[in-house]
């Protein structure tokens, strides 16, 4: 008869102590395959415990199919494969480290942006105010495309901010960017040929690649990425950030862009993706006109996402997609749920339609732009005229330090990153060698130390001397 | 010399107004391509503007390429392609409504969650609390596979209740199931072969045919997916849901979950995905150990989610990846953002650390299993014995009624529909016909409104007589 040492077992109950021996021996094969076990009562009375423990043992055994039943005749021992499959139950350690930037004082790669700045009381207020409004409303499904609230609040900006009109069903919410043009290359088809622009944001054509489709990379002119190029190339869609290239801040003047809508016009398959990513920090006059807002043909699909004005732990983005994609998007990816959840949601809505983005949005624009003058005028007196020349379109939130030496790319990087600088040059963002302009290195000062600009300029003026 | 009416512009900016004016004939031909614009001074005294205003509406025009300059000449008209690229400016209306269930009073197949016993007071208090306790530090950016702290809170809960042995390292978080089922794709490979339960919840083989890979659909026997047709198909992966199989309830036993453990030993590239998406409601003895836990080869990517467990709304997933798959996953997708924003996951994290899930798991386990047990009550009283069979393993939130009746399915179904309740059979969620069991209702019932489960039990009751 099975004997255990019932007292042994700790904390754990009874049944369960049971249940451990027990499939311990089958699994060691103490018990054999197919070998009877005993009544519940025999074992109840073998070990002294009640007939109720046995029953709830070997119910735990026969639901995960350690042992079977045969009517009538009890329960017998399955007959399992070897006997090397109880996992190594030692706990690991962790080795979850955040990136090591502590060789730099400052970083003019990470395109950060001020979150100091961040009224965050405010948005606090906000998601109290959505919890005490909402309460376990919150708890409820959404509809797969976003909370309408917020579709309607985006729909409502860009109304009154971008010039768009835009119906809020033709705004998709997802959970950044980067979600949503997964969406977009299942929508458009995998088969479909994507064009990006080169020198570009590197992400772009990564996550294009990830998803296994073909990326041309498309050099760029002083007005953007080449019609003519993209013309000649047999690319189906084109992904561009015309209010605001990365790296190099060109703004795409109005005869690109119909150049462009042209191209996409020719055929039923062409799109455009209009990436708007930093559209709102434009520093004199006023914003560029989206592409969105001069297609007439519905081949512009406008993207955007609050990671960069609110924050980036903030996982919201928005595409708005035209009428012809809307039905074919409903019908064959309608069924993917939406990948925000309902608090933030609402809390978003709250924060656009009370007029708090707004503010926060021109309060940041004064702030980048008293930053990005104090950079600019720290360049200017603190490097040699005609060794540093600055190219900019006030706008956005880096620009290019255009060095004169002769020097190559990779030494300034280098050079720059032993006295504690992390920079970079828009030959690291090309793809194409004969698209590469030397010696232009991106500033992205949106998310730097202020107090530290000075030391670094002067630094980088000594390298170059 | 241009002549524009200043006054009639409303509550614009001249200079906005005075760009509008400009942009618009230009737009219309009426400035002509390469036509020299005015100077500023002369346009500024002939409207009686400031100069500044001029300039202003210049630059705007200048930056948005309008118009060119050319140094000593002045601003010249661009010479632009068509005109038809105006926008059609009509704020069109709302037409997003929620799916339209009023034809049904009850609703057996939406397998969604009773939201109202949810202790959102509980969870609001949590969220609160995060709020005060991490300020604005919830603007920082997270790893891109979660925050530490959820992911630790995830580890900890998966050692104490699935008897899983796992680093927090090994932990990714995304927003829902859907969305990490894409990472899954990209890190296995499009061009691997997934199979799939047949029958078995749709949308899973939904999103591997929108992923476009090939897909599989494997025949189940009473264990769960047949192992047999699983050796004999070319598939590389296996998605399965061993804890409690939708929709026919089976807790995959010991033995067929080692021949799919011996199936992806046999060969480098071959995985089990397993799906626990309702493992946490087990209404009696424990909980069934993961495969994950007896996987000694780094063959098993366990896959789980808080929607079903605390709301659809909640929109955080986790899978965990065995050591194998994790350097691959941080070299080729690690640059993916994390979907989820740094709030909700501190609130969740707080919610498990403090233990309100687990209370809360518990809670709901013995709400489920006293609606389970009414309904299965009210259908043995109601229907006469032998003409339903309840199929079911104590376990999950839906079960099988087999109905004893010569009806087509569809003809069930729709018998139901026309007197208000919705349900649907196995049938339904199979995709070979010879995998059919006839006249298995699934009853999904975590979500109905048990008032109304006498009279919908009584008209089925009618409908089969």
């Amino acid at each position: 008869m099975l004997t255990y040492n019932i007292e042994s077992r700790g904390n754990i109950p009874i049944y369960v102590h049971l249940y451990n021996c027990i499939k311990s021996d089958i699994i060691k094969g103490v018990i054999k395959p197919d070998e009877k076990l005993p009544s519940k009562r025999n074992l109840a009375e073998h070990l002294k415990v009640s007939i109720m423990t046995v029953q709830n043992a070997y119910m735990q055994l026969l639901s995960e199919g350690y042992i079977y039943s045969r009517v009538k005749s009890g329960y017998f021992a399955e007959a399992l494969e070897g006997n090397n499959y109880t996992a190594d139950y030692k706990k690991t350690e962790i080795q979850d480290t955040p990136p090591n930037n502590d060789e730099y004082f400052i970083d003019f790669c990470e395109n950060s942006i001020s979150i100091d700045k961040f009224p965050f009381s405010v948005l606090a207020k906000q998601m109290r105010e959505v919890l005490c409004e909402y309460s376990s409303e919150l708890l409820r499904k959404i509809p797969n495309s976003g909370a309408l609230k917020l579709r309607k609040a985006i729909s409502d900006f860009l109304y009154q901010f971008r010039g768009m009109s835009v119906s809020p069903e033709q705004v998709i919410i997802g959970a950044g960017t980067e979600y949503l043009y997964g969406l977009l290359v299942k929508l458009l088809g995998k088969d479909k040929i994507y064009a990006v622009e080169d020198p570009g944001y590197k992400k772009i054509a990564e996550i294009y690649k990830s998803e296994n489709v073909i990326c041309r990379h498309i050099g760029l002119d002083k007005y953007g990425i080449s019609s003519k190029e993209l013309n000649n190339s047999d690319a189906d869609i084109v992904h561009i950030s015309p209010s605001h290239h990365f790296p190099t801040g060109i703004v795409m003047p109005i005869k690109r862009r119909q150049e462009l809508l042209s191209w996409a016009n020719d055929k039923a398959d062409r799109y455009i993706i209009e990436d708007d990513y930093d559209s709102e920090f434009r520093f004199i006059g006023k914003a560029i006109p989206t592409m969105q807002s001069i297609d007439t043909k519905g081949k512009v699909i406008y993207i955007n996402t609050f990671s960069k004005t609110i924050s980036p732990s903030i996982r919201i983005s928005y595409m708005v997609l035209p009428y012809n994609l809307l039905t074919k998007f409903k019908e064959e990816l309608g069924f993917y749920s939406c990948t925000v959840s309902s608090f933030e949601q609402y809390t978003l809505a709250g924060f656009i339609e009370n007029g708090y983005f707004e503010r926060h949005i021109n309060r940041m624009r004064k702030e980048y732009k008293l930053k990005r003058d104090f950079i600019i005028k720290t360049i200017k007196s603190s490097i040699p005229r005609g060794r540093a020349e600055i190219l900019e379109e006030n706008s956005g939130l880096h620009f290019i330090m255009k060095l004169k030496t002769d020097m190559s790319d990779k030494e300034i990087v280098y050079r720059a990153k032993i006295n504690g600088i992390k920079i970079s040059c828009l030959s690291q963002y090309c793809f194409k060698q004969d698209n590469i302009g030397k010696s232009m290195v991106i500033i992205n000062y949106s998310g730097i130390n202020i107090e530290f600009a000075q030391k670094a300029i002067d630094i980088l003026a000594r390298i170059i001397s």
